[in-house]
């Protein structure tokens, strides 16, 4: 059996060129189209027709490699207007809230996107992403985002305050990117199944501290305050170690899921994450 | 506009239940079924029709609460004969190597099905997972695992050594979770898509200096070392802290893309994680 | 040029024994003494002017390590009926507060006296350490703790309330081992040398948040928090690795020091550090 | 009781000078000296017998802070020539090898002599430091950093290759800061009193690979592999949280120590930090 074949770059294909030092540039492959360097003119129509994994060569000669875009490549290339999670962050969200093909999944703020195209990819063209935001400007750049990765149709935009509640009920999962959730946690509740996924992500503790009561006053249960640290090594194999610096902190991932029921009866926290 | 209604618990779901002490018990709903434990028994007859998130008693009055399964929950519940990836690595697997639905993604070995529940959970039912393994009762563990997610459909579990080469060709990514991957590069090149994605996951520092002279041999380059931390806080809002002890080290991860261009030009490593 | 000679188990010396599984007894080398075990009597007569890091038998036969004790060891075996500072904690204190011999240091709480034992072995027998605490039992127990080491005579222990204040001023180095020393910042400032060393330890982020205003407020300045990690590998050489789980927290460490003049003008503050 | 009065910044003292963004000046307050910033001039008349912890001003009006040295600083500020420990790593080395007044260490190489002043403080004027090195120009620059801090007595500098062994023998410990620690191994047990405290820093998990096996052949035992994480805070009350980057790797701290006989029985490996 071979598998579908989609080895070449076609046009209208979205590539992902990275130069020498590097750097990183996502193109859409538009015939007569070509990406301006420092380095160079490298033309899309020498690219269309290449294999992908390609080394291709500008017209001063610089080599670039021609790749399909990664995921975590466009997440963190994602225009950085505001506080972003980061692909660390945004993997353990999607496991943690179970967001897979088929799912409704609410977002609060769109930001300049970037989670929101890493739900949109998850759920693929059968779930479905609403994002609100407040912000004009951040919104039109969380679209052109969302554009160019073809994505547009599996999400709703909406410049909507979310004080006022969502307009869904029953959505699978809620995420709250913004500095206040504890302000929103009724219109979570309103908008999320019963049992649903909740998350969201914060920079300080303060923002937890807060968050935390105002979760077990509506009910949340098993709710989970986490962080994720990412640690590169330097990818020599006669000299092994982790790279000299690394980003120490993006956010505080807190997790919890509405209860039908009063909780007279709490379960049990989970105060540490070795089980067994 | 309402968001699909699937708020009740119905005939056939799989539900997690999980006791005052945070045990996590997970049953397919079958009308007649039960759930035995030592704080007495759960009847499936009184949970069908109930409210996901609804807490539910036991004949001896002890709490339940009745849940659908969180991806995360069910990967740590995964059966572990097997070195298993965590949702920490699985989380990141994913976003790095770009798994959405419609993808077609191969896996060795499928060890428990840990890695293979997330992957077919992912690729949607447009996707397919292949799997290869040469342990059959692993291998058969993995198929009830699966078939209890109702997963099945969408993976290819093969009892197959990968020494003699995978059966496929362009794959979009292939993940080797295997003590000797340097022994199978020349494989997987055959296997994946040019500029496709690679990855892998190794306990030990001496297996990752084994794989990366034998990736850069075989034209892989973008070649990513890294590990994820998780670090759980006890979420007491007034109390806040970090958990007394944490899982210090599950493996590294390693990643690359196959270039198609003998690589006279070296790409720049990536030593830091810190961009711009 | 031979440094002095001291090879020998010598009467009356404090020794450290090692069993088989690695576990640790401390015991004073009395002629006709013995350390009973499950593996049997260890006479100590049988250890007087063996060298250190000879294998000694017990009756039993089982083989036992003899050591010269080691002050990290010391410090973890130190009874345990308090929150400990562990000895990554207490080096990065001693090297931050600029512990060293002939200087005059005070500490409050006592505890069960593992700081208290790193204070004086550090500022050896021209300098001094005043210990407040106000459990009576945990006194003595740190005075028992002392005396197994001959520390007692560098240190005054001092069974009294710090919140009237400490008896002495001009102290190099104040650190509180408290749960609450945002209530003794101005007995603190009080008691240390102006542009003395301020150091404590605090294991929730609410304590950290609560005392920073209050060090701002004292004119405190060059205020640092952090947390220190200590990850251990498995020493094997050809299955190099972290372990598997480690300590994820024992406490926040805050350090300041206090400035004479209003501070109109505020010292920047280190936002990182990474410096250059 | 009051405490030795040293709160006045004497003649010929060593100061601290802190600028208003935070850039750290160490200076000798010799009579008409003056320090010359972008700043301005500080005249150290001006700062003889004020109080450590006083605002000074330069002649243009900029606001200095004047302290005693920490001890931090200087480790921080010693100039880095070479691979610098960093004082993480400093204090616990210091905390595990047991270093503090009256005691006889060995270190190699010097470098710039950061670990030479650590050492050289905590063993007091009544031990001694012996400290290796082959490249003359680090030697010169310890030494001048070493004279700086009023240290020089304490240690002995030699221009030497420890390939031939130490001159010395019984010292209570050894620490090598070397890139081949394990060529040296038979060496360091010639020089170290038995039972006594073996330590190295490496950057690379090559070279604990390299290391482990030579020590264990040369009967060394309770061998412990490790790194020291410091994470920091920004120390802001009402948004508390680590600050964005940090040091991720300085080295791998391995700490082991020489038993006299053959380990036939070897003790069992710590295998995890985990006590209890």
């Amino acid at each position: 059996m071979s598998l579908p074949d989609a080895a070449v770059a076609q046009e209208g294909d979205l590539a992902q060129l990275v130069s020498p030092s590097n750097k990183i540039y996502f193109v859409r492959l538009e015939p007569g189209g070509e990406l301006q360097t420092h380095r160079g003119v490298v033309r899309f129509d020498d690219l269309i027709g290449r294999s992908w994994g390609s080394q291709v060569s500008s017209h001063q000669g610089s080599i670039f490699w021609l790749l399909q875009p990664g995921l975590g490549d466009l997440l963190m290339e994602t225009k950085r207007n505001t506080q972003i999670m980061y692909p660390k962050d945004i993997g353990y969200v999607l496991i943690m809230m179970g967001i897979g093909p088929g799912q409704q999944v609410i977002e609060a703020g769109t930001g300049s996107g970037a989670l929101t195209i890493a739900l949109a990819w998850n759920v693929g063209p059968a779930g479905h992403v609403i994002s609100y935001e407040i912000r004009e400007e951040m919104q039109k750049l969380a679209r052109k985002n969302l554009q160019r990765l073809d994505l547009s149709e599996r999400v709703t935009l909406k410049l909507q305050d979310i004080r006022d509640g969502f307009d869904e009920t029953n959505a699978d999962a809620v995420f709250l990117d913004l500095p206040n959730p504890h302000g929103y946690i009724a219109q979570v509740r309103a908008a999320l199944k019963p049992g649903g996924f909740f998350g969201c992500i914060l920079p300080t503790t303060n923002q937890v501290e807060r968050l935390l009561p105002v979760l077990h006053n509506n009910n949340f249960a098993f709710t989970e305050v986490c962080e994720i640290l990412l640690r590169h090594y330097k990818p020599n194999y006669d000299r092994l170690r982790p790279t000299d610096r690394m980003i120490a902190h993006t956010g505080y991932l807190i997790f919890a899921r509405p209860m039908v029921s009063d909780l007279d009866v709490q379960p049990a926290l989970v105060e540490d994450n070795i089980s067994e």
